[in-house]
């Protein structure tokens, strides 16, 4: 079985501290350290048993996790290079993969081997290490995107960390997890930010919102998502993302003359055909 | 107090079936009669307690609750109008508003002072008496659309009803209710059926649909709606759908080019206003 003696955290939030106390829970490694921008989130992470020490840095970790938003990681992963064991193996929990592969190879050169991009599908509009659980990636999905220089035990190594968290594993290419997520969460998350601030502008907002109910606030929840990390991702996978906007664009173009001419049987084939796919879907899946 | 000792529901559905209960538990109705196109449905509304007895017609009805899917109205209407009681109340459950007072006007001619247009803002994707529940619209909104026909003691009685219910009971024009409706409600309905129906169409939908997680969930919870009830709202309040559509559209082209430029204050800003609206209006719903 696997153990990591010494794991370092870098951004204690919901995702880094749910790592490090799934792992703890799963009795998979000794000494947390986190790091982290704010003093009193790495307190709080502490009192809260999520972490075991507060440092600057952590030359001794066996397992790094970046968990900071994807944007400081460029920086981060700087300031990682030149402290890194040969046997540590780096990981992120970033929502986008391409650009944080760029970023890992820019910053860590010949050591990239030791970098496993990792990607946990489990956000939350919540944050911070308050926000932290242990049951966090129960039944989720964790998408690693295995580099060519990374060593088969070294994705074991992390594949059984995640494994014990209770996530199910896949695997696929940074290009494929950029255009996948593109469609299913990227673009839902620019959508419901669009709808909510059209609605906040209008002179008649407080009337709109007056009326708004359950359908909406579900449409919207995500929008009430961390504007900075979504800024991050839709930054970073700015070019998947225009080209699923351009696909979404295209088809409300289709569907309009359906509504223009009150073709009734045309719409309802269509909101008939999206009910069953949704229905498929919920019911395979086995959350 | 008021109380309505025969009432007939025409469509003894989620909101039919739970107006009955709802009054049944306030004590506001003796008889009830429900009348549907589906036998088995009433006999299950009969089995629980929502009906009493199940008719072709319910010419003694003293409040008669028409809560079909909005394009049987007319038929509906047109076979109720010769049998009704001078006294008796009429009223709809509606999704749209406009269409309806038209229908009403046309199937009721000079009786039309006893229609009062309500809409109960309680919408499920669960449908049929089977899912009905007394408590479904307790906090919930329920929009009077007066006629300058009706009587005072009419809206009096219709909104003391629904008050029963536990239901919060606001009054508007017809038109401006189908165009609050059709941003705040219409619109994410037929915004959520798109998304599904693009991904469902495609060629990796099976992948798609494998990484969408609870965000994508919410988002599209109300692409699980009643095809046929979305038909015909989408139907009758299109022209103000349209243009809540094209809002929309024009929305996500003056997003596009923050996203192309990679423009990342003006995306986060964009997206922490949103989510800013979305917040106060929570924190100011009482629910």
């Amino acid at each position: 079985m696997i153990r990591f003696e010494r794991v370092a955290v870098i951004g204690v939030g919901l995702i880094g501290g749910s790592f490090a106390l799934a792992l703890k829970a799963a009795k998979l490694c000794g000494h947390v350290v986190g790091i982290g921008r704010s003093a009193a989130n790495l307190q709080l992470a502490k009192e809260r048993g999520i972490i075991d020490s507060i440092a600057a840095q952590a030359p001794d970790a066996d397992l790094v996790l970046v968990a900071t938003p994807v944007a400081q990681f460029p920086a981060v992963l700087a300031a990682l290079a030149p402290q890194l064991k040969p046997s540590a193996i780096v990981m992120d929990a970033g929502s986008t993969k391409r650009d944080v592969v760029a970023a890992a190879r820019a910053a860590l050169g010949t050591q990239i081997s030791q970098f496993v991009p990792a990607h946990p599908i489990a956000g939350a509009e919540r944050s911070g290490a308050a926000a932290a659980s242990a049951d966090l990636f129960r039944g989720k999905r964790v998408v690693l995107a295995p580099l060519p220089e990374n060593a088969a035990a070294s994705l074991a190594a992390v594949e059984a960390a995640w494994t014990a968290c209770g996530a199910r594993v896949t695997r696929m290419s940074a290009e494929e997890h950029d255009a996948v997520f593109a469609a299913v969460s990227h673009l839902p998350h620019l959508l419901a930010y669009a709808l909510v601030h059209e609605f906040a502008g209008r002179g008649n907002s407080a009337q709109l919102f007056g009326y708004a109910a359950g359908g909406f606030r579900d449409f919207t929840r995500i929008a009430s998502s961390h504007p900075e990390m979504w800024r991050d991702i839709c930054v970073a996978n700015r070019e998947p993302l225009l080209a699923e906007l351009d696909r979404y664009a295209a088809k409300l173009r289709a569907l309009r003359p359906l509504l223009e001419r009150g073709d009734g049987a045309a719409l309802e084939k269509l909101f008939a055909e999206a009910r069953a796919a949704r229905e498929r879907w919920l019911s395979s899946e086995v959350e």
